[in-house]
């Protein structure tokens, strides 16, 4: 056998569907890496002879592997704090006064546009190795508190040049059409026509997008110029996905499926037609638990009718500064069964393989599969539903980018 | 000035209710430490001149200090996973399958009393760095997944040792009527006359408990028999604690407050009668989001009640394998704001100040007051509030006790 390493007496959440078991679980078993992809993964009984000192061998104390976490949906990249404001809520102050104290979206928004990029870059980074902590190997951020060309596009070329020196791996997502900006108050298809004329464009250009997100709700855009957001995408090459459903059932869903969007997100009011369109587009329906924790939802996303209708199911954080200040996907895994009657398999299997398929790379990482990249997270636990029960005890020991460990603990 | 460290450059949550400010903040402030305990804290324009060559001067720059963290309610040490109990259950299982296959609360008893020192131990060890590494430097450990004399005083003597060898401080608290074990089954009162004739008796004998507590319950141990707990404790000079009107209002809040409980525990279902009787007795309220939260239930603690009675609040994890499985502090201060309506500044007492109330040593830690013992956390945040608004980030520096240093990150 020619491979680069060899794990063994470890037991593997492999989370592929062709293999029996909820999390295609192998006891006792084996995996082999080969060029950065896994070679070999099977039980280690069928392990063919090889060689202990051609290759590093990695005795895994009868630990578990599971591919890489990855957290499809985040704003992570963002100046200033909104803890004065969740303060002021707290001790009773209205949505108005804190709107006259500038607060909301628009306050992060003027501190993103203030910061500097040595700052942004130190704050994410600082996310990222807590994502990383926790075995996160792939993330998404979304651009949107830039709201001017200029900004948007230091956000997303600071979440490229992230990916680039972190172990992370970064999906970029242009969300321009995240709020209306001051400058814009009452002039919102003026932004509109902003977004798609001047900023993607220039974004494209840069290639620093992976795609192309619109806040649709009756707070934020309409499904018209949702549509012509998504018009001006697919045009770019970009592939889209959209915030949708989440206050009230717009139909974004639907619109998103006819675009063959990689994703609908938050989706608490989608009723059944929307399920039936993403079950027929072969989009993915990301759940954020944080948000509906945070903001005191009451109503849960239709995870009976996902499930009937075979919709894969992603699992984020959205982490945020405003409604999901929470900087944790394991956290999220716990929330997806608390809060949304997730089972641990499908919480599980929602920050990875379908929280891959959300951003496009389905094919490539969340599974632990041959020719799969070897991008995987080891814990110390017993068996992989404890990921989901218990949370804060920081069970995961080391992460894998590529069959190379990035992180030890 | 004869002190052994001073620290500058750094901003206080004194937590003091002496001082202005919700948190009793210092800005640009000066804290010095003399054998172990805070021997100046004031603004750094007021400290004393020194020579900064007699003594370590710590630069904190621009962080803050709070107290150390003082979780005052877990059951931490404790063998076995509920992983599969909460699996099936969200695969659609029945309370009565679960319990059929030996699930629930006795589950963990017959794990506890089958695991073996060693590995009581190192799980309490793991859990005591994931709370330390959150700034926790105080943690009250509960018994009661023994229910037999050896049982109980191996889980106490075992959290006596936790604390002995490890950076935090642990209180050991006796709670042998927390469940009726199986061999007792119908035979309730029999269970708690041995608690009280046997078990008590030899864990008081070898000073292995620093107070008593019951859960009191419709589900669990009635009036009468807490009373009779709550008896022979004090005739042992040992002071009480109740699990009390989580699921139903029985009166047991009363009955500590007659006692002189140090804290009564849980309380969603405590109505005003109850919150005077505390406010009487000086009683803490300890309130439990985590449990809350992972049980689903939907009645809050009647946090306008407490506040205007002027019940101290403190917050705690609950951290137990049964009905909150999250290992950490920090997300409970987040969790008592989101779901309870507390303000960040009662939060963070609730896990300070009021935390070490309920412990019953309010004299001497909790607070960056000259006196107390220096057990500090040091954040990298720009306001305190910032604990509570966002988590997960771990923005913990550093830890300190008694003025030395137990952790860094
Ligand atoms: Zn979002
Ligand atoms: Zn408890």
């Amino acid at each position: 056998m020619e491979w680069d390493q060899l794990w063994i007496d470890i037991n593997l959440a492999t989370m592929d569907p062709d293999r029996p078991g909820s999390y295609g679980e192998i006891e006792d078993a084996a995996l082999a890496v080969k060029d950065g992809r896994i070679a070999w993964v099977g039980p280690r009984s069928e392990l063919p002879e090889f060689d202990p000192l051609a290759m590093p061998v990695i005795k895994g104390n009868g630990q578990w592997l599971t591919p890489g976490l990855v957290d499809c949906h985040t704003h992570l990249v963002f100046a200033g704090t909104r803890a004065s404001e969740f303060e002021a809520r707290l001790n009773g102050a209205t949505y108005e006064e804190i709107a006259r104290q500038g607060g909301g979206i628009l306050s992060t928004v003027k501190a993103t546009r203030a910061a500097d990029e040595e700052t942004l870059f130190q704050l994410g980074r600082e996310r990222l190795n807590a994502l990383l902590a926790e075995g996160v190997t792939r993330v998404e951020i979304k651009s949107g508190y830039g709201l001017d060309t200029e900004t948007e596009h230091k956000m997303l070329s600071l979440a490229r040049h992230l990916g680039e020196v972190h172990p992370l791996d970064v999906h970029t997502t242009f969300l321009g059409a995240h709020a209306l900006p001051a400058e814009y108050q009452g002039r919102q298809q003026a932004y509109v026509d902003l977004v798609c004329d001047e900023m993607m464009p220039a974004i494209a250009a840069d290639n620093l997008a992976d795609a192309v997100d619109v806040f649709c709700e009756n707070i934020a855009f309409d499904l018209d110029q949702t549509e012509q957001v998504f018009r001006t995408a697919r045009e770019l090459g970009l592939p889209v996905k959209l915030h949708a459903e989440q206050l009230s059932n717009m139909g974004g869903s639907q619109l998103a499926a006819r675009h063959q969007a990689l994703s609908v997100d938050h989706i608490e009011c989608l009723d059944e037609a929307g399920v039936k369109a993403l079950a027929d587009s072969g989009t993915v329906a990301v759940l954020l638990p944080g948000a509906f924790y945070f903001l005191r939802e009451t109503r849960k996303p239709p995870v009976e009718l996902l499930r009937h209708h075979g919709v894969p199911m992603a699992v984020a954080s959205d982490f945020n500064p405003g409604s999901s200040p929470l900087c944790s996907t394991l956290l999220m895994v716990n929330m997806g069964c608390t809060l949304f009657g997730l089972t641990p398999a499908e919480a599980l299997a929602g920050v990875t393989r379908h929280g891959a398929q959300a951003l496009g790379v389905g094919d490539r990482v969340g599974q632990l599969k041959v020719g799969m990249i070897a991008d995987m997270a080891q814990w110390q636990i017993g068996h992989p539903a404890e990921l989901a029960w218990q949370y804060g005890n920081r069970p995961c020991r080391a992460v894998y980018k590529a069959g190379k460990v990035v992180r030890v603990s």
